[in-house]
């Protein structure tokens, strides 16, 4: 028993709709099926969640948004059109978007959730239309009687533990279920949504709940490649991943998966495949708790900017108790979090995100830590990127970390800093941002090819 | 204007003293003498500093003392022996001896800092009647009357900030002062000394005050070397190091000074130079704020047993807030100090000095991380030795890392942890007890040779 998760992408047109059915088709199996909204059909088109949030902002502005929920009726139709559906079932999509224009839009905190919502919602009521026009036993299945009850957080629900054993009872469903992604609804019966992208996430929540033996994520791309293709050449793709050597890929902008998504399905110990609609007979990513295959240490290479760092030093600081809780008080009170903190005798470095900073916050920043601190010398590094090395049972091989250390020394790459902890995992440098294409790449070549 | 320091091995018979004044003599700049109490002989042989200690015990048993201060004096007096010096010198230490036998024992926090502290004080005695018994103005000088306040904690004293502008009233004093070492007064006139082996402390402090172009502190050593000789075959000694290098170094076990004794030159940018009594033409190692000379990027390589790991992996840590901060208070909460905590994205080590722990203790703690981060996986690794490879301007060449991560595989050596900050000093590698000697070997053998 399979859970096939289909993203925007997969579900754009009728073209790759029908991709989809004869995916479902092809394998008995996949009894569950959970749907994202319709995306793009080519780079200069609108997904229907953007035409949602544009209905959103013009309810809130008391704004007419008949043309808008003509246009996204107008895209479920056509995806519909080659499949001659039963007309009852585009008649329950107009009738979900009509009744948009009667929600309230003063003191509703669901507003952005409902409308968002239907994008998931129709498509699955779509999907399960076309499936049973094919002669399959589908039916759509609304998130609130499968049993996924969420948290009442708006736009950020997370799933309550009581949901899972719900959506067991639903194993033995004689019929495919076609449930609708993003989104589940509250004990009171409100519908609440996970933060964007969240599709994933459902898939990976239904999975858990029903204890498949896989969950297949089809996406656009044939899994997940040992490098970014915009900086080497062809990069391998990788048949077989742990969900450790994802993550960490994952941190460093490798983003096929919302990392958070797999939390279910990692808890649940379902593998997960990482399939494309457009080439299914290529066996993709598979994302495991374990892999016994270890003959290539190295798996992957990823890199992220982006990133800053705080150096501070004070003499026998490290004789100074509570010394470090200090410091990371000062960022709990600055509400920022930071990535890594390595350290020496007597100085230490905090790297975080930039994108937490502003030239006015930095400098309060800084402020605090030298009046808290009274370090003797206090410094902050912009621009660095993030290149990580990652592999499960990189510890068995020595020379790992020589390998990588003598490649970057040899493109006269400098390492402002490396962190190599307990992790079997991976191995992190942080380079200057002017660095990192190249860093990549000379890495890649060294355990690649 | 210098301060010179003699140790205990300096001063520990007729011949070394004599080794002593002739330094003393050699150069006019050497006006401040701060001297250790006597040290041993020979390998069997007794510190005056050990024969007090055990003066202390037997005053807190009410047991006679008597043959232990005429030991004592006698180590006097035969020092004494072949200066001729005045009478006088020698009475006011027999006073200042047997004068123990009228010390209260019961509620007198200061009985242990004032009996040890009399072998430093006496040794100031002694060593000014020699240098007046060869016809120089030198005489010896009180702690209290210098100035040298300290802080009412016994054993366990800090300077007082006002003691500097005190002493720095003596700069022109017209003779040699002698100046015990390892003790002060408080304000309310008490004896209270710095934690043992302090006299360098004292050294370190009277140099800040007198703002003396050089602190030299004679050892029975030629300086510092680069590696410990017990693993390397003849090192090089180090002609010129930072304090920042000092402290790396001395971290990891490289003992010539207390580390907290340089405090005081430290932030009053004194050079100290280290230089042997028993060579004095041999320029020793220099220790300063700032080196130009960085032709060799690596100065020494140390190294110290007794270290192990926690490592606590929890899937999505880094996305919570205050992760490290609960980790860290749990730590503060048992009183246990973290030397370093490198970490991947889902995972931390905590590296700690094993002896904080015994295995009850190590329970409690891991039980409480347990409970309170709910880790995936927890784990404890004993018998880990770190080793530094140390340097100023490491930073500048490219390849340092790559240099030292070869030789380590070359060897089969694995690395636990690597930790390189922004530090421009050092680079630190966990690996195991058993192989701490090669590693040290051949890190030594890939930078000097």
């Amino acid at each position: 028993m399979k859970v096939a998760k289909f993203g925007g992408s997969s579900l754009a047109s009728a073209e790759q709709v029908e991709k989809v059915v004869a995916i479902i088709e092809s394998d008995p199996k996949r009894r569950f099926v959970v749907v994202s909204a319709p995306g793009k059909r080519s780079s200069d088109d609108q997904k229907v969640t953007d035409l949602l949030l544009a209905v959103c902002t013009r309810l809130c502005a008391q704004e007419e948004i008949t043309d808008l929920i003509e246009e996204i009726y107008a895209r479920y139709t056509a995806i519909a059109a080659p499949f001659g559906i039963e007309q009852v079932h585009l008649d329950r999509i107009w009738q979900s978007l009509a009744a948009f224009q009667t929600l309230p839009t003063q003191d509703n905190p669901h507003l952005y959730d409902t409308v968002l919502a239907s994008g998931e919602d129709n498509n699955a009521k779509l999907i399960a239309g076309i499936l049973q026009s094919r002669g399959l036993a589908a039916r759509y299945m609304n998130p609130q009687e499968l049993g996924l009850l969420v948290t009442d957080e708006p736009q950020n629900a997370r799933i309550l533990n009581k949901s899972y054993a719900k959506i067991a009872q639903w194993r033995d469903s004689p019929e495919i279920l076609v449930i609708p992604g993003f989104f589940g609804y509250t004990e009171a019966g409100e519908i609440c949504t996970f933060s964007r992208g969240g599709s994933d996430i459902s898939g990976a929540i239904v999975a858990a709940g029903l204890q498949v033996e896989l969950y297949e994520n089809f996406t656009d791309v044939d899994g997940i490649f040992s490098a970014h293709p915009g900086y080497v050449h062809h990069p391998e793709s990788i048949k077989e991943v742990t969900y450790r050597e994802m993550r960490e890929l994952s941190y460093a902008g490798f983003t096929v998966l919302h990392d958070e998504a797999l939390m279910p399905s990692y808890h649940a110990k379902i593998p997960v495949v990482i399939k494309n609609t457009n080439n299914p007979s290529h066996p993709g990513t598979l994302i495991t708790n374990q892999r016994d295959n270890l003959d290539q240490p190295v798996i992957g290479v990823a890199s992220d900017e982006g990133f800053c760092m705080i150096y501070i030093r004070k003499y026998l600081m490290n004789r100074e108790v509570g010394f470090t809780l200090r410091v990371l008080e000062i960022f709990r009170e600055f509400d920022l979090n930071y990535e890594h903190m390595p350290s020496g005798i007597d100085d230490i470095s905090i790297i975080m995100r930039s994108n937490q900073l502003n030239p006015v916050l930095e400098e309060e920043l800084l402020r605090k830590i030298a009046y808290e601190i009274d370090p003797d010398e206090l410094r902050m590094t912009h621009d660095l990127s993030m290149v990580v090395v990652v592999g499960e049972g990189m510890r068995q091989r020595v020379g790992i970390t020589a390998d990588s250390t003598a490649a970057l020394a040899r493109k006269n790459i400098n390492l402002e800093m490396i962190n190599q902890g307990s992790s079997e995992v991976s191995i992190m440098f942080g380079i200057h941002k002017e660095q990192e294409k190249a860093a990549v790449r000379t890495l890649y070549y060294t355990f690649f090819d």
